[in-house]
């Protein structure tokens, strides 16, 4: 993927990721998250409403978009192709370092476990540049 | 709503909107926005792919993080109950005194017809208070 979308999932940017819902209706939530080897890794937590949407339908939508400019973003469209477990906190601590500077995920729950979204991306959309006019 | 609504509304933050593509599959993008008299106003154009889906089913999800703080979130679900023309730009040039204290939408193009959603919340989930531990 271009550079780009690169350095968007390396800066400590939120990530947004849209599910569909059992009755069809969109799911969105904001999570931590990395881009490693053309995979999207989304950490997240076993019986999450977007874990059992992703079970029945892999099909997601992801934006994320640069804390210092709001027009420097991307969406993509994937599928979630793996599912792997975080029980050891391996990947949640990554993110921790990422986006909190800690060494430790911080939010643990007692009988919580992380998984990770492997997501393959389908279409990438990046914003092109906007003129600004004085209409 | 409660304050913290209208709070995270009022700042300058990115509203991020979800919405149900005619495959069935999730779409999302980040959105400028307001909250007025009970409603979420999202401001788009005619004719991109968010409006297409919600002519086809209403039901969105929507998300607003703080800028400064990602713990202090919302998540709403709920339906666009009206598609209200802001041929005008007065609804865009509103959003754009609030992102960018401009008087006027910077952004027009040749042909574009800016519309604005009216969204019905359904549900709002307000991020509960996370502490932090050692773990």
């Amino acid at each position: 993927m271009d550079q780009k979308v690169e350095r968007l999932f390396r800066e400590k940017n939120l990530i947004f990721i849209a599910t569909v819902n059992l009755d069809g209706s969109p799911q969105l939530t904001p999570v931590w998250g990395d881009y490693q080897d053309d995979y999207i890794l989304v950490n997240t937590a076993e019986g999450r409403i977007k874990h059992r949407n992703v079970l029945n339908d892999s099909r997601v939508a992801v934006c994320v978009v640069a804390h210092d400019n709001p027009l420097d973003m991307i969406t993509i469209r994937g599928k979630v192709i793996d599912i792997i477990s975080d029980y050891d906190y391996k990947h949640a601590d990554k993110l921790s370092k990422k986006y909190m500077n800690l060494e430790k995920y911080p939010f643990k729950r007692p009988g919580e476990k992380r998984i990770t979204f492997k997501i393959k991306p389908e279409h990438v959309y990046v914003l092109p540049e906007i003129s600004v006019n004085d209409g």
